[in-house]
């Protein structure tokens, strides 16, 4: 194993995935609306085969205590100074976006609370390989169902048919810090990429897309980044000490 | 909510991290090293703070039965066709090599075995913040220790050290899909970066460097990427559609 030969980087033949990442909170209407449209645009891409998504945690309302769950009507009359019947038509107008998309929308009933424990619940799922199925269960049980998805119980029968393990879920639920960690790591890196709301769609760290654009321009975005996307630039050195093991077993 | 405004992307100021991958096996003597000269290049670089790093899985026999452990030495031996001596010779270079780096390296009796089930663990780590704390005690415990990393129940003990639940590493291990789909898309990434052999590390998925190099390789890596690293280009459209919720609540 002595005077290894530094190896070269092979190049990237066939290439890695196109990585897009998509910041979203479950209390907000144009992330639903936006994962939908997403999904219209990489459906319609050629290459979507070769595109990895995932789902980072975004918090509306980062400081709202556990618990602290109000009717999202009071909450938009109260936030737009509006009359409760203009507030009603503001969720009206949402409503048609989504419906525009096919997903059902409730414009009455619907209640506003935080979304920690719903963001440390998917990170758990993103481990299980059951994220993007969850996000939707939730998504469709806040804007279009009676349950509320800030009810633990509720959250459970989610998770549990996403395909998570109950007791594990439970686990975490009852463990504040499982997973709170990544919750608050995403947040993090939505700031330092210079997103201020969401839905945020990051494309190879590349290009930003921010809101739920029509489904045209995911799948243009999509085609532009595939387009640049590069080989790895291999770094070398003189030195004869950067040995490998390849999987043959051969450390030489 | 109705006809929004696009909002920009307001740059990257701070910018995101600069994202360091590394692909390893905890069975390869040069990871062991290469970690160790990284790590020692990432404290030499001026933006470290700056710098986040993923550990990513690479077997280096991924059909190796569970339970087929066998001596280093005799692997060495029948691998380059070498007398037990000569096996022994290449193990006391790859130590010089460690020991160089500050690291303990045991040249007798060591095991080589499968590392599916380690990779599965050290995923579960990462979900909860401890990887590179387990990878270490990892490969300390293969490398310098007399305990067989190959064994369940030292794998048990590393992780508990690591700061993993006892009950849950024992839950990861005794269920052979838990974690597997993230060993298997590490190692596919790998293969379409280019990757035939580690450590390998990837930074900010640009450049690309092949094995243990000497530490100032991975500080004038890391000041390179660093220079490239380019705010994210934002993708807007015509379209009054690409609504968001901020963090002050507001989704109009």
């Amino acid at each position: 194993m002595a005077s290894p030969a530094v190896p070269p980087v092979t190049g990237s033949t066939p290439a890695a995935p196109l990585r897009v990442e998509i910041w979203s909170d479950i209390a907000c209407p144009w992330c639903y609306v936006g994962k939908a449209r997403f999904e219209k645009g990489l459906a319609a891409f050629a290459h979507r085969d070769g595109v990895e998504v995932v789902h980072r945690s975004f918090e509306l309302d980062p400081d709202r205590a556990k618990g602290d769950v109000a009717p999202v009507l009071d909450l938009l009359a109260r936030k737009y100074g509006r009359t409760r019947e203009e507030a009603q038509a503001m969720e009206e107008t949402v409503a048609a976006h989504a419906r525009a998309e096919g997903l059902d929308y409730r414009t009455h009933g619907r209640d506003h609370g935080p979304t920690f424990d719903i963001h440390r619940v998917l990170h758990l799922a993103k481990a299980r390989g059951r994220q993007s199925g969850l996000l939707d269960l939730a998504y469709r049980a806040n804007f279009a169902e009676e349950a509320s998805v800030f009810d633990d119980e509720v959250l459970v029968k989610l998770a549990v048919a996403a395909g998570l393990d109950e007791a594990e879920t439970r686990g975490v639920l009852a463990d504040p810090t499982a997973y709170a960690d990544d919750v608050r790591g995403d947040e993090r890196e939505a700031a330092e990429l210079g997103a201020n709301g969401v839905p945020f769609f990051v494309l190879d760290r590349r290009y930003g897309i921010s809101g739920g654009q029509p489904a045209e321009v995911f799948t243009q975005a999509l085609e532009q980044a595939w387009q640049d996307r590069a080989p790895l630039k291999p770094v070398t050195s003189a030195a004869a000490d950067g040995a490998t093991c390849d999987t043959d077993g051969n450390c030489a």
